[in-house]
């Protein structure tokens, strides 16, 4: 990838920008030079997860909300997130409202991104793709993810204010708390709120965060309904004076340095991890080889075996 | 966990086997020792993978095989791997073949599992849930994953012959071309092949196949009816032929030793990138983290810095 390239994607060019971020999708990356000075450049974009189970309506919720910011001036990215193999879902949402009429505006450009290569593969590739676009001068960046769970609740832990969309009835709001998602939420859109036991889903999320309700900040809870832009305007207010708060009390800062420290470790795990497996007789000498082949030792105490060696080797090196 | 209990477990007792798998599950394991004696007791097993996209009917298909394995005198295991959150799908199949009359049969034994606590937890507990249920008896342990893509490989790679199932329509061959399952299978199911449309996805097949084949043997290809048993008694046939030839041409064995081998490294690599996560004051010195406060150096870069330091100290100290 060339400086050319780069300079054109931070310049806001979009074929530049679609051009880089399939780079990091492959998870190639960008060279790390090029990567230093996007780092350099990012920081100034609000990054807005956006997450929910399958159903509660965020794409469509998502599509309100970019017209809803395109009416406060600002820039939007949409980054549609799908953990899951390319096979069983995913790159819907960018490529609907890459065909609605948002498409033509300039301001606004949106990206689906499927987990292509190794397993975590993903979860390195969006904190960067999120800092290219951040770099590239959007003022918000929407991290939406697919479906509920484990990844999700590592992806929505890029951002700077999660929120998570719910849709009256499914026990949507029981099944949001079983996966630890109300406890990341910042504001919560009880969306499709047009439908029957939206009151009700409302008040069930608010016993739920009463019973969760300790020392952390409890999150505003909205009703809306995307297809009309019912609630929207709210919902963009709620998560900007969320993000604002958080930055006048210094939290935001702090809170972008701690992600940035789990990324590097995160990133310095999978790289220890594929180097062994690259080069696994540097690693599986022929005692444990033995034990593996005549069943005396088994895999899992072989693998703890090998750690050992290679952390105890470092850290005996560390001062 | 203790002797007892496995004791119980590998004698054939049902809710023994259920707890000790439970705590595979949950990621703690069981303790090394008592892992070492189920090792050592396993390999005796034939382990058959069943993958497929959704709706190609495999979980009817497994309850068909457990009758068909059952009538030729066979202690069945059905391990039902769910790579996806918790929330998203999953734990169906166990429950469904459990209520129905093969739950009454003591030489029957089904069990789901998802993927619970870290990412990568499921491809670490499944090779150890099967090596105890081979241990505890079973001649055939049925591994079926849900859906298709990257996870469901990896797990596949459990397995001594794969089976794969599709369904006429929705150009089912073609995505599992795409994903790389098709050359993974050693037998391919066109199951529901009472539908119409089930010649064509079978000449389908063939062609995608004989595009990529090569030095490897070609699959077979049968046509079934899960839901009647048609084809059902053929698809045992087949992989049991797979199995055996595989046995008498040494290549069994070697492919058993080379996934405990890549099992083993697969641990390492989990066990030291949980370890740099865990101890984050170990690896991120001031500099490091001053380049990240600073945002003079990417978290990608300060990663790779953390993981030279790890492994050139334990490079330095081999052999």
């Amino acid at each position: 990838v060339s400086e050319r390239l780069l300079a054109c994607a931070l310049a806001g060019d979009s074929a530049a920008l679609a051009r880089l971020l399939s780079e990091i999708e492959r998870g190639g990356g960008i060279a790390p030079a090029l990567m230093d000075e996007v780092f350099a450049r990012s920081g100034r974009a609000e990054v807005i997860g956006v997450t929910g189970p399958p159903g509660a309506g965020k794409s469509t919720l998502v599509a309100a909300l970019i017209a809803e910011l395109r009416r406060r001036g600002k820039r939007v990215a949409v980054l549609a997130v799908d953990p899951s193999s390319p096979l069983t879902g995913g790159a819907i949402l960018g490529d609907r409202v890459r065909m609605a009429a948002i498409s033509t505006d300039p301001d606004v450009f949106v990206r689906s991104m499927a987990s292509r290569g190794e397993l975590g593969g993903l979860a390195l590739a969006a904190p960067a793709a999120i800092r290219l676009l951040d770099a590239s001068g959007m003022d918000v960046v929407l991290v939406e993810t697919v479906g509920v769970g484990q990844n999700e609740v590592a992806i929505a832990a890029c951002a700077d204010c999660v929120v998570l969309v719910l849709a009256p009835g499914a026990g949507d709001g029981v099944q949001a708390m079983k996966a630890g998602v109300l406890e990341i939420a910042d504001v919560i859109a009880v969306n499709k709120a047009d439908l029957p036991g939206a009151e009700q889903a409302r008040a069930d999320v608010a016993a739920a965060l009463r019973l969760g309700a300790g020392a952390r900040r409890v999150p505003t809870v909205l009703l809306t309904v995307a297809e009309s832009g019912k609630g929207v305007a709210e919902l963009a207010e709620a998560f900007e004076r969320r993000v604002a708060s958080q930055r006048e009390d210094g939290q935001l800062a702090e809170r972008r340095l701690e992600r940035l420290r789990r990324e590097a470790l995160e990133r310095a795990g999978w790289v220890v991890r594929r180097r062994i497996l690259e080069h696994p007789e540097r690693w599986l000498d022929a005692a444990l080889l033995a034990g593996l082949a005549e069943r005396t030792r088994d895999p899992a105490s072989v693998g703890e075996a090998i750690a050992d060696r290679a952390l105890a080797a470092a850290a005996d090196e560390r001062p």
